[in-house]
Parts: structure tokens; C-alpha cells; sequence
């Protein structure tokens, strides 16, 4: 549990940046050499190298040298425990939406029979 | 653009701490008091007010003042758009398996004709 913790605390603080985002977004969409990360980015090549340690330390991306260049691939697999995350808080508020809307709609019916039963008398 | 980055940055970052994020799991099964949050925390009742000050600020929670007791509430809307950015690289992600899994397919296909090919020869 403790691990697991961790392991939340260091994806979402990796995602907390723009920038890390940015990688992220073009990594998810095909491994790519840091020099073609870098050539876009408005920033110093250390600065990127440490955006792409911080994404290595908590696992989302992984690097290997091919040659001369260091290629960069994502690891999906690092943002289930996020995602699993997220999707219980999200089924933990639909289950308590869906009790307050039969809580609402059941006030509404009682008013209705209450309000029959007045125009009767 | 940039205001979406801007709360995107502000909720990952509130959820990279094991506090606030227990915080968010109590307040998403229901509204608390800072009193009935604080009960259980192992912490100073300054340090748990500043976590529910960083998600405060970044629209997690609201907080309202009912006659001595301060209620927390959790305004899931806020997570809406990080939810919608994990899904996003889930299906970019998804994409690229669905596309490699086909083009191993097709080798393979191949490969078994090739070998059809030959035991007829």
C-alpha cells in the first residue's frame, strides 16, 4: 500500500508540468530520440534531460541509447495505477449522484400524491 | 489553452500528496467538517488546513462556514479535465497497439504462407 502511494505520488507530481505532459503526449504516440523531442522545445537540452528523468524515475518512460542518440519510449502501463485511481473516486460520486437523484425523485413523488390528494378533498 | 494547463498543473500537483488524496476519497463518499476530517489525520490541524487550502485552490473542494463548523465539499466537475486527459493517451495509446498488433498479424500471415509455399515445392 505504502509502495502504491508512492507510485501515485510520483505519477501525478510528473504530470503537474506542462512540459512532462507535452513528452507524454508525443511518446504516446510513437517512441522518439531526444534530440527530436528537444528540437521543438523552448528550452535548455538539461533542462528537457531532467523532465525526462523525472518522467524515468516514476516509470512512465524509459530511455535506451541506439547508436548515438538515446531513444525515449512510453511505459503505459506506469499510468494504470492513476487511472484506476481516478476511475474509483469517479464511481464513488456516480454511486452517491444516483442516491441523491432517487432521494430527489422520491421527495417529488411524495409531493405529487400529496398535492392529488389535496385537490380531491 | 494555457488556463487549461493551468488547472491541469494545479490538480495533478494537489493529487501527487497521500493526504490530500485521502481527503479527496473521504470528501467524494461525503461533505465533512475540518473537525470530523481531522480526527483521524496524524498531523497538525494547520498542516491538514493548508492541504484543504491546495484543494481549495485548485477547485477540488469548496469549503463554507456553517455556524462553528467549516464543511468541505468535493466538486468532482474539477477532475473532469484531468480524467479527460488520461483518456486521451489511453486511446492514442490504445491506437498504436491495436495498429502493431495488426501489422505483427499480417507478418505472421505472411510468414505462414511463405512456409505453405515452400512444403508444397
Amino acid at each position: 500500500m505504502a509502495n502504491n502511494q508512492l507510485a501515485l505520488d510520483r505519477v501525478f507530481h510528473a504530470l503537474a508540468d506542462p512540459t512532462r505532459r507535452t513528452i507524454v503526449m508525443r511518446l504516446s504516440a510513437e517512441p522518439s530520440a531526444v534530440g527530436d523531442l528537444f528540437q521543438p522545445m523552448p528550452m535548455a537540452l538539461p533542462t528537457l534531460l531532467k523532465h525526462i528523468r523525472v518522467l524515468e524515475d516514476c516509470g512512465l518512460v524509459t530511455t535506451r541509447k541506439v547508436g548515438r542518440e538515446r531513444i525515449c519510449e512510453m511505459r503505459p502501463e506506469a499510468l494504470r495505477e492513476t487511472d484506476a485511481w481516478l476511475s474509483q473516486q469517479r464511481s464513488v460520486w456516480e454511486a452517491r449522484l444516483d442516491r441523491m437523484e432517487a432521494h430527489v425523485l422520491g421527495l417529488q413523488e411524495k409531493e405529487n400524491k400529496n398535492d392529488k390528494r389535496k385537490k380531491r378533498k
